[in-house]
Parts: structure tokens; sequence; C-alpha cells
């Protein structure tokens, strides 16, 4: 097997722990000697073993405790991050590899984690243990995307989700809620609103559209629904409102205190904040409540200024094949200077129909 | 073989025309019996025999003309357009399926030129001969694109390319030239050009840009570089300019003369029209040059004006991950009145690199 197949196999494993493992990151292992695989295992739930205790574990299985030492020893193991360096609820993987003297790791990214980051590889380096980094690293950036953005940018993995027309209009002025994209694409939205852990929209928005902002991707009522953050002073809060629909958490960030209604104080929360930093405020308060992901939906003025401040990492646009001219409201529109020279790149595209999906990423991620 | 797998060698025989049968389209011929292929043709080149006819006497030469004789009764003609009924250069080919007596003829779509369109299919089914229309319609439509342009519209087949920023922004304001797509977008266009007749711009371009407007795709000098027509009337016409380095011609579409520099009077002519209709008199003017095709470039008031009045069969957008911001000159801006929900069709997605490159159809062209 060539190194690039083993890791191929170390993230098969890895996307095994599924939705188990948060706030912990997907992590696969793959031991080897002499080319052949001794030794597998992934870490499957938070709390749990980590994958390289696991993948020993699965070695001295298979072998027996004494020939799996000998086979242990001088063998390589494959993972798709830095192995931890702290203890937290179970001992530190790189005492372990040094432990079973282990030859070589093969390493495609560092830990995001900054009492991690790259403090695991060099404990492992002045073991004499030989690090290779970086094999796929894209695709292990990828895989825990949602992890490296919480660590790295201290705050929930950020969406922006845009559905604009050929001329870059969201809709139309005066015309209330406007239907840009087709069934398809709608559908599709509903599907991320899943895929994230809450959903955010501006104050303007709530009042313009009433939206309910509930992932109706499936039809069973056992779907759990992302909470829902609105930004904004300018909110009169009533019972009957779309956004309750579903009794999801809803939470309400302004620097004026929000009146909340008796009947709802069960869900829901005014995060008063009238500090200058509401915006990273706010995202600290979201990790704790363990809310890792926003998919950011609008207005214009929120996604705008998000895109402009760098809070992002990515960026969806989805395009209808229409045009709806000079009295359309402008979509992307962020100033020049706070954007300047600024590139994105390009992750996706997908089409549904006529209507198109394309999916850029924020620049890469620095430091792992 | 099944209807369609006789269709698709149809097709691979008439692209075998190539550039030679311009202005005519490219037509291909098979002729079945029994399920098997007795006779193959296509359109070779401009004043030769139409593909039914080299397919008959492909089947005389294989089988000589008396066996021939007796296959081509009841046989199945498969073409991808409909047969000519009028003499021009060769005799009407529904005669000859006639004169064999054909027993079914399949074909793609009904020719669009109106002193054919349907009545060839009419003469048959006349004769008993029974017509079944429709196989590959989208292939067929495709494949004549521009040979259906011309004759549907009585006007060059037209392709608006518009390079933006993800914000529809096509240049900063007060900064000339901005470069906004990459190397690889840019050498597509290259490609873009050399595949139409003619390249189109508004003399604002030309004024504020001085493109060369050649195609340099190809390293190769032997390369036909496609006409020029610059329309509008702000134009100061200098022997220098980037326009006359290839030589090739170029058209000055105005109401009011424009001195040509006498050097140039060879290749450069002033087509001065102070009609309303200026534009479809140009169209017309053009196909007489045999320009069957033109690229309209920019700027935004001349691609806008062609969107908004249907001056188009393709919209191609190339959209590099940036953002300018407001100061950046709005590309697709066409008034919703003229354009009200007006749809295209998504035909193509590519992307370069970072760029993304996407192709949208004008409707479906009526009345084939």
């Amino acid at each position: 097997m060539t190194d690039f197949e083993v890791m191929q196999r170390v993230f098969d494993l890895a996307a095994k722990g599924g939705h188990n493992v948060a706030p912990n990151p997907l992590v696969g292992c793959v031991i080897t000697k002499n080319g052949k695989i001794i030794g597998e295992g992934w870490h499957k739930k938070y709390g749990g073993h980590h994958a390289e205790v696991n993948a020993i574990r699965d070695c001295q299985k298979k072998f027996g405790n004494n020939a799996a030492k000998k086979l242990l020893h001088k063998s390589t193991f494959f993972v798709n991050l830095e192995p931890c360096s702290i203890e937290k609820n179970t001992p530190p993987c790189t005492e372990k590899l040094i432990e079973f003297k282990a030859k070589k790791l093969v390493c495609s990214i560092k830990d995001p984690n900054p009492l991690i980051n790259g403090r695991g590889i060099k404990k492992l380096k002045q073991a004499g243990i030989d690090v290779q980094l970086g094999l796929m690293k894209d695709e292990a950036r990828k895989l825990n995307k949602i992890f490296i953005a919480n660590h790295l940018y201290s705050r929930p993995f950020i969406t922006i989700k845009v559905a604009q027309t050929l001329d870059s209009k969201i809709g139309l002025r005066g015309a209330g809620q406007v239907r840009i994209t087709n069934n398809k694409s709608i559908k599709d939205v509903h599907k991320l609103r899943k895929e994230h852990d809450s959903i955010m929209i501006g104050s303007g928005t709530l009042n313009e559209d009433n939206p309910m902002l509930s992932t109706r991707f499936s039809l069973s009522k056992k779907i759990s629904q992302p909470m829902k953050v609105i930004i904004g002073n300018n909110v009169n809060v009533k019972s009957k409102m779309g956004l309750f629909k579903d009794f999801s958490k809803v939470i309400f960030a302004s620097t004026k205190e929000i009146v909340i209604p008796k009947d709802l104080t069960k869900n829901v929360i005014n995060f008063k904040n009238a500090k200058q930093n509401i915006v990273e405020n706010l995202f600290s308060y979201l990790l704790d409540l363990n809310c890792r992901s926003i998919l950011v939906e609008g207005g214009n003025k929120l996604f705008n200024s998000f895109l402009s401040k760098g809070y992002y990492d990515e960026l969806i646009i989805y395009t209808a094949p229409k045009i709806i001219g000079p009295e359309g409201i402008q979509g992307i529109d962020v100033d020049v200077d706070s954007f300047k020279s600024k590139m994105l790149t390009l992750d996706a595209i997908e089409n549904f129909e006529n209507d198109l999906k394309v999916t850029y990423r924020n620049k890469k991620p620095n430091g792992i």
C-alpha cells in the first residue's frame, strides 16, 4: 500500500465518528509495519479513547499483547490530525507513540487547538520519532473544517448564503420577500440549514419576512432544528412569529434590551451586550452553548458586514438565471477598501436545473 | 442498432463537414433497411452534394445500382435536419427520397430556412412517406446553432461575453482597463474569439481601452482573425490603433460619418446608417459579408442594450472570485420592464482554476 492509500483509509475511519465526537475533531489512525496494516482505529465518541489508542488496542486484540509490542516497535502511525500532547479526558496520545517506540508519524495537519498546535509533533521529534506532515492536508482541513474554525478563530464556523439573480440582486425594492431561486435550490438550502447548528439573520430581515428559519429538509418530526440568532435592536418580539413554531432556541443579540413575552422565556434569550465588539462576544457565547456553526442567511447588510470583517469560512452563492434590473436590491456589496484585492477560493460547483450553486472558501486557515 | 444509435452516427457524419459547408448547415444522413445500415453520407462542402444524395451514392457504390435500388425501396432515412425541398445548387433532396420510394424519414429538426421550414416534410408526407420528427432535437439545434440563428432571426449568431467579479462588477470607475479574470480565462476568451466571425465593441470601449481584439489563441500567424465591428459615433480613427494591427476587416457602424485615414481604406469601412434600426441593418449587412457570428465583448452599455432587445443567443459569464465594491462598474444591468420575468437556460459550467465560466442560452428557437 502507498502512503496515500493508507491515508485514504485513515479518512474513511475518521469519518465513522460522524456526529458523535463533537466538539472533538474527527480522527482516524492506521498503524503499518513493513508496508502492512497492523492496527486501525478512530475516535468514536466524545470522551472516548482517541484514534491512536484504539488503533493500538486493535493491534493488541489481533496479535496478542506480546506480538503487538514487537510489531509496534519501529512501526509507522498514520493520522489525519496531530496527536494530542495534553491530558484532558484521556492521556496524551504522543506518550503512547513514544511508549511503543514508533519509528515514524505520517500526519496530514497540525492540531489548530492553540494548546497543542505543533507541541505534539515537537514532543515526538524530541523522542526521536520521524514526523512527516502534510499528506492530504486539504482533505484533512475539509474534514474538520468546523473544529478548525472553532479553534483557530475562536468562533463558530460561518457559512454565508446568498441567493441572487444574474445581476447580483437579492430582491426587488418594496416588493417584500421575492422568490429568486427554484424549488430544488430551496430544498438544498434546507439541507444546508440542517448541517449547521444555527441560522443567523438581521432584525431587518425578521421584520420584513417573518421567516420560520427551520429546516424542512426532512418531513420527520424527529429532526432537531438549528438554533436561530437574530442580530439587531429593531425587534418587536411577538409569540406568534414564525421563528417560534418549532420550539428551537432563539437568541436575540442586541445592544439594547429586547422584551421577550413571558410564554417564550423557556427557549428565547436576549443576549444583550452594549460593548463595541458585540459580534465577537456573541461568537464566544454561541461556542459556550455548543453552537459550533452558523449559516448566515441575510439580509445584505448583515452578510456584507460579515464579508467585510472576514467573519466567514464559506460563501455559497445560488444564482438564478434571471435579471431583475436597477430596481433590484444589490446582494454582495462590500466596500473595496476593506476588501482590497481579497480573493476567495472556488471550492465546488453544482447546479439545480437552471440555478447555479457555487461554494467559495475564505483564504486557507493559517497556522496548521 | 437503435434509432438513437443510428442518429448518433448521423451527428458524427454531419460534424465532418466542419468549416467547409458554411453558410449551409452541417448535415449527415444514414440509410437503414431492416435495422442495418445500407448507406452513409454527409454534406462535405458548400456547393457540393447534400448528405442524402451522398448516402444514396454510398449505397450504390457498395451494392451496385440494381441491388441499391431494391435496398432503398422501403428503406429509412435518418437526418439531423429536414431535407431540402428547393432547388438551389443541387436538386431538392425530398425528390430523391420519393424517387427511391423510401418508407420512412427520421429527422431531428425542421429546417429554419423560411423557404423550407416544414415544406420538405409536407412533400414527403404527401408522397406517403412516414415522417418522425424530434429525435435528438436539442443536439441538432446545438450543432447548427449559427445556421439556425441566421435563418430564424435574419442576423448573425450572437454571443455576449461578460467578465465580472462576484458582485457583478466589470471594472473600477476611473481606473481604465481593469484586469478581472485570470490567464486561463483570458486564454479561453481568445478561443471564443477564434470561434466567431466577428468581435463587436462599443465606441466607448474603443476609446478607453484601445484594444487589439485579435485572437491570440494560437501563435501561428496563419490563423484568420475575426472581423472587428465598432458601434457608435464617438470615434476618432487613427492608423496606429491596436485594432488595425492584424489587417483584418474593421467596420465602424455609426449614424454620423466617420473619417477613415486613407492608408486604412482597404480593410476599414464606415457603415453609416442614419435610420432608427441601425443595429438590424448592420446585422443584414454583416450577413451579406458572410459574417455569421458576433462575439459582443462590451462595454456594459452595448451588451445591456443587446440583452434588453433579445439580440443574443448565448450569454457567457466569467466570474472571478473577487469583490470590487460600490466603486465598481456594474456589469449586467438591464431595465426590469424590458426583461420582465425573462429566464435564461443554463447550458454549461466550467472553471479555470478559481474563475467560473457559465454559459446561458436565450430561450429556445421557435418554429423548428
